[in-house]
């Protein structure tokens, strides 16, 4: 079954918004075997919505569209919606009871504007929407399907699991489809496509294989689909089992979608402890290891050592070191990494300190210097990384550089721990 | 001027990788005053690309396209576009000599499949990436421009402001555009839009309004274009001018994106330092302020906390505390924000610490329960918050709610810095 998305919003063409409803509607219907074949993303107005809504019908089976639901002006969604089938609105009493209750309990009083939310189309089966006040609606037209969600994330991706998935996966009978992951490092992807050229070209037709390069790893994603599920699963195997002698000294490992994930992989298959002390990524080590869930299990903590203040009375870096060499230096980064190691009382720690920029380089230590360390009890690993002059990338590729390192240092130091069964 | 967008990249339909090059090279485009119309996104398909490359040239005077571009086998953008415009490839030195210096930078071999990246229409002018492989191209037909760039975010960026947006300006003569955001908080959508609907109307049509809530706050952005700088300068004054005494109350930023860039400019307007000390937002929140360039005028460092160990040793919260009223509790936030205040030596600080889920929870204490504190050398805050059972959204709605009541209780104990002029 194919699917096709519209992402409605002037927000978004603007760039003000980063439009991440398409991605995660795409993973969900992805996930439960839908093919999401085009998406779209145009802006509040009426004769758009409708040439686009006629456009998506023709292509695909399932229209899922978001936004353009809030009750401020620039939101005509429904309006066009009703046109479009060619019914009218109607105050829906479950949708108004949404309302109130949402209303009641955020202490505020129900404005015409806002009881006004809870009409919707006489054709159309809501969706109640139980996070928000716009509610989502299900409309059928020739055998073919068209949802309207808000275009709040969280209101939506609620609606897609509670309501819609569901529903798509009753009206539609669909065949299964299994994804496996299998994560490369140190390893570009013209060399992996070259190495595993003939594992490729040798895969089932129920595979189709991706490259997905991130920073710091390449994702190869493996996606079977067919009507028998046990198969499909054993194909994936096999398909796997195949690639570990050919290319089995990069995989670092399966069914994770970035490096904090086999951060949290590797730690907790080691059974080691992890803090940090971060100067220059300035709390996005940590952030990104704790959005998972469980990173407690091996993540004790972290310090953000903006300041040399901090950096001196936190981390215990002495101000000899600091005045010598400076804060963005070997010796600096190296006293970091093993300072939060002992306070913290963990196995491993990583530091990073450098300069982000825009701002603050000089001719010797220009924007995009950075020393990131790695310590365990045997040792202290330090690399002198040189990027360029944007600050988000900057501390990106250094989150990234930090994560493989100590990969790299947790598998060498645990081999037993890593044997593929 | 019109624009559209095409991404293409089959990992960005199945969800495996967020599309932000929509977003980035609208918000481009926007503030170099071209419309972007509509964006689309679409598989590594021949038919597709042809099919939308079309339908987007009939639409608009500017076709942007990314993605497809890299050596693997999924990649066909480059044979089709070249099959569009009836051409044929051939070896681009300049290309060429990219490719080979990257290459020799990175100390890799150049293959065969490599050097094919420098192959390019003949009826094309290069653009050439300085950042990788895959060139961008820039091609003209029937007065129309579509140019093709590689789907790596800071290639593309790079490529963008590099190469794309001066070749547009000059190519176009384009009018200007001003964007003003004014950052309210503290009132719904639609009670705003309800106060503020007079002063709405009475707007010049040279200005048009965007009401774009974001968690924790409400952005009005006021957009106005034409051909007279100064005048639409004026006109934008004006309307900030005549809304404050609407909604000025409400106000507490302008030109603000975000809510981090607020609390930048409330702590440097205030000239006040700022510490944190983060238990379950996990680094949250010291990496969104320092992804700002700037923080450290302001902010000295933070500590997560993630085990009670680190909340003894390094916050100096009692273990008495922590076993009385366990780590999520009035008690413990009070006792970490006031021991991050005083050991980091700053004058305000903000300190988290609850159930993030999805596990972890109890009957008392159920996924969702979060405690947050603010410390002045006045007073300490404290706050207690019930959200549901996702994640990422309990982290992120655990910052927005630090970064409001920390821009209250700083705006409300230094008034004389907030004075509008």
């Amino acid at each position: 079954m194919n699917a096709t998305i519209i992402n409605i919003g002037d927000e978004l063409l603007i760039g003000q918004v980063t439009n991440t409803n398409a991605s995660v509607i795409s993973r969900m219907l992805t996930s439960k075997g839908f093919d999401v074949k085009e998406t779209f993303t145009i802006g509040d107005n009426a004769e758009e919505i409708r040439f686009y809504l006629a456009h998506c019908i023709q292509r695909s089976d399932i229209v899922i569209i978001t936004g353009g639901l809030g009750p401020t002006k620039d939101d005509i969604t429904k309006k066009t919606l009703c046109e479009f089938f060619g019914s009218e609105l109607y105050e829906n009493e479950t949708a108004l009871n949404n309302i109130k209750v949402i209303f009641e309990k955020r202490g505020y009083e129900l404005t015409p504007i806002n009881r006004q939310q809870s009409w919707i189309p006489r054709c159309c089966t809501l969706l109640n929407n139980l996070l928000g006040t716009a509610p989502g609606m299900w409309f059928e037209k020739d055998g073919k399907v068209v949802i309207s969600l808000p275009g709040v994330p969280f209101e939506m991706s609620y609606l897609m699991e509670a309501e819609v998935l569901p529903r798509l996966q009753e009206h539609f009978n669909t065949g299964y489809i299994i994804n496996k992951n299998i994560i490369v490092q140190g390893i570009g992807e013209s060399f992996l496509s070259d190495r595993i050229e003939s594992w490729e070209l040798a895969l089932p037709k129920s595979i189709r294989l991706a490259y997905l390069p991130q920073a710091g790893m390449v994702k190869l994603r493996l996606t079977a689909r067919g009507a028998d599920h046990n198969r499909l699963e054993q194909e994936i195997a096999e398909a796997v089992d195949k690639l570990y002698p050919i290319a089995g000294e990069y995989i670092v490992g399966e069914d994770a979608e970035a490096l904090p994930e086999i951060v949290a992989q590797t730690m907790t298959k080691a059974g080691k402890t992890l803090s940090c002390a971060e100067s220059c990524t300035g709390g996005s080590i940590a952030s990104k290891l704790t959005q998972l869930a469980g990173a407690s299990e091996y993540f004790m903590g972290s310090v953000t050592a903006y300041s040399n203040d901090v950096k001196e009375s936190i981390l215990g870096v002495s101000k000899q070191t600091l005045a010598t060499y400076g804060a963005v230096s070997e010796e600096t980064v190296r006293e970091m990494v093993s300072g939060v190691r002992e306070r913290l009382a963990t196995d491993y720690a990583v530091a990073t300190t450098g300069i982000a920029g825009p701002g603050g380089g000089t001719t010797q230590k220009p924007v995009g210097t950075i020393w990131i360390g790695i310590a365990s009890d045997r040792q202290v690993i330090t690399k002198l990384l040189h990027f360029g002059d944007r600050r988000a990338q900057n501390i990106e590729r250094t989150c990234n550089a930090v994560f493989s390192e100590l990969i790299k240092l947790v598998r060498a130091e645990n081999a037993d721990s890593f044997q593929r069964q």
